[in-house]
């Protein structure tokens, strides 16, 4: 009897990261990816549904715009796609949503395939502090801060660095990443930071907008930030940014008919990519 | 010994309606009104800080442009603006907000003032339920919606008419109502209703947009709602939308030079209106 050929699939999900203990499934705790995957196991009837997720966010860390993969019986996944995302929205708890499913091909990888992350880390300095119907996606900051130092500091970080100051060692992973964006931008009261790169260390993120933060409250000068490239391991000058600011909005993938291709050459240097 | 002289002050105010049994002060429940004039009294040392409000809203309503005002002695009020704000974000819950406080003429009242009121509310009906971020302040529709219906029908419903198929009954109060705008606008898989009136009668808003989802689902033709205007009571066929979709986003106010004249223009009507 052959195998039921297999259908590779991506799932674009949205998630509020307040109750969840990050994406990453541990034993005893709520997590993005145990949620999902048994939501998926239940509707799909299959005894298991792992899946690759582009960006494994931090306990408290939201996303709009998390990418996973999985590989699905042909069988299952002929059943059809809408029928499959209203299963899962009558399955899944409130504050995690697949927004949308969609065959892929076989090199489509969720987390190897993607050229770039972007999130976004959202600050307020309102002196009547955070809007109601946000605060559980913006940060509150109790003192004005100086934007203009802030942009001023992060276009000093953006390029092909090491970034071992910022990163939390894990698992020897390198810590060289492309810093493709980094900008602060100010409307009214609320400070949007947008962070690309092509892939980020453990705990980059926050490190960087804390960084930021600190040139921000007048505590270090807009040169600061850049000094700390030099630094071949973390520096415990720099804070890490609360987890509820951030947000996963987008991951950047080649074209469905680049992704054999870019498939090979990837392969390689797969080690240490997060 | 003279008393001291009073001084008006306009308060803008946030807030998640989600925990609050509405606006209104009343015995044994959580409000918005009993929280900030509590808190309030505890900033300003005062016995009591009595608020007069633009929009009663029920419960579960959110808003993000209340106003409300109150008198205070002119010495307490000198100790400035942003101290009040920031002393309030620090004993206000992170549910409700003062975003900005200032000083008004003795003629300005934030409920007999007010020319208009604007709500917004806002469904999905996106298959795969609704974005976890916004879940609590968008209504999730199970099915698909024809927007273009709603928005006819909404259209019919405009001008000066007497509404009473769409109020509660309470006090006696007037039914007749200047529905200045009313529009659905589909942006994606999100609808979002805007509904402007010189005023509103309980539940009014909720019972329009309960009428044109009436349409949406093809339960009802467009030229239904306009239909219900010649009722003189309320209409059991109506359904009251669910309060969490709703938000009061904006009053209206004459500028302040006019405010003098215009009170002693609408103190003979100002019975009935809410």
């Amino acid at each position: 009897m052959e195998a039921d050929p297999q259908q590779r699939v991506r799932l674009d999900i949205s998630y509020d990261g307040t109750q969840f203990s990050g994406w990453a499934r541990q034993p005893g705790r709520r997590t993005v990816q145990a949620v999902l995957e048994d939501a998926l196991t239940t509707v799909l009837r299959l005894p298991a549904a792992p899946l690759r997720v582009a960006g494994r966010t931090d306990t408290g860390v939201h996303a709009t715009g998390q990418v996973a993969h999985l590989d699905l019986p042909r069988s299952v996944w002929a059943d059809g796609r809408d029928l499959l995302l209203r299963r899962l929205a009558g399955v899944l708890p409130p504050d995690v949503r697949v927004r949308a499913v969609r065959a892929v091909p076989a090199e489509f990888d969720a987390r190897f395939a993607a050229l770039w992350r972007r999130y976004v880390y959202r600050i307020t300095d309102a002196t009547a502090g955070p809007d109601p119907l946000r605060r559980g996606f913006v940060l509150a900051w109790p003192r004005r801060l100086d934007d203009q130092g802030m942009a001023q500091a992060a276009a000093g970080l953006i390029g092909l660095h090491d970034f071992a100051a910022f990163c939390r060692r894990r698992d020897g992973a390198t810590t060289i990443r492309s810093l493709q964006q980094l900008t602060v931008v100010r409307a009214g009261d609320e400070l949007t930071c947008t962070v690309v790169a092509d892939a980020f260390c453990h705990s980059m993120v926050r490190s960087l907008i804390g960084a930021l933060i600190g040139v921000g409250e007048g505590r270090r000068v807009p040169d600061w930030p850049a000094s700390l490239l030099t630094l071949d391991r973390r520096s415990d000058d720099i804070r890490v940014a609360a987890a509820h600011g951030l947000t996963l909005v987008e991951v950047g993938y080649p074209p469905d008919d680049e992704l054999a291709a870019r498939a090979r050459q990837t392969m390689a240097r797969r080690d240490g990519v997060s």
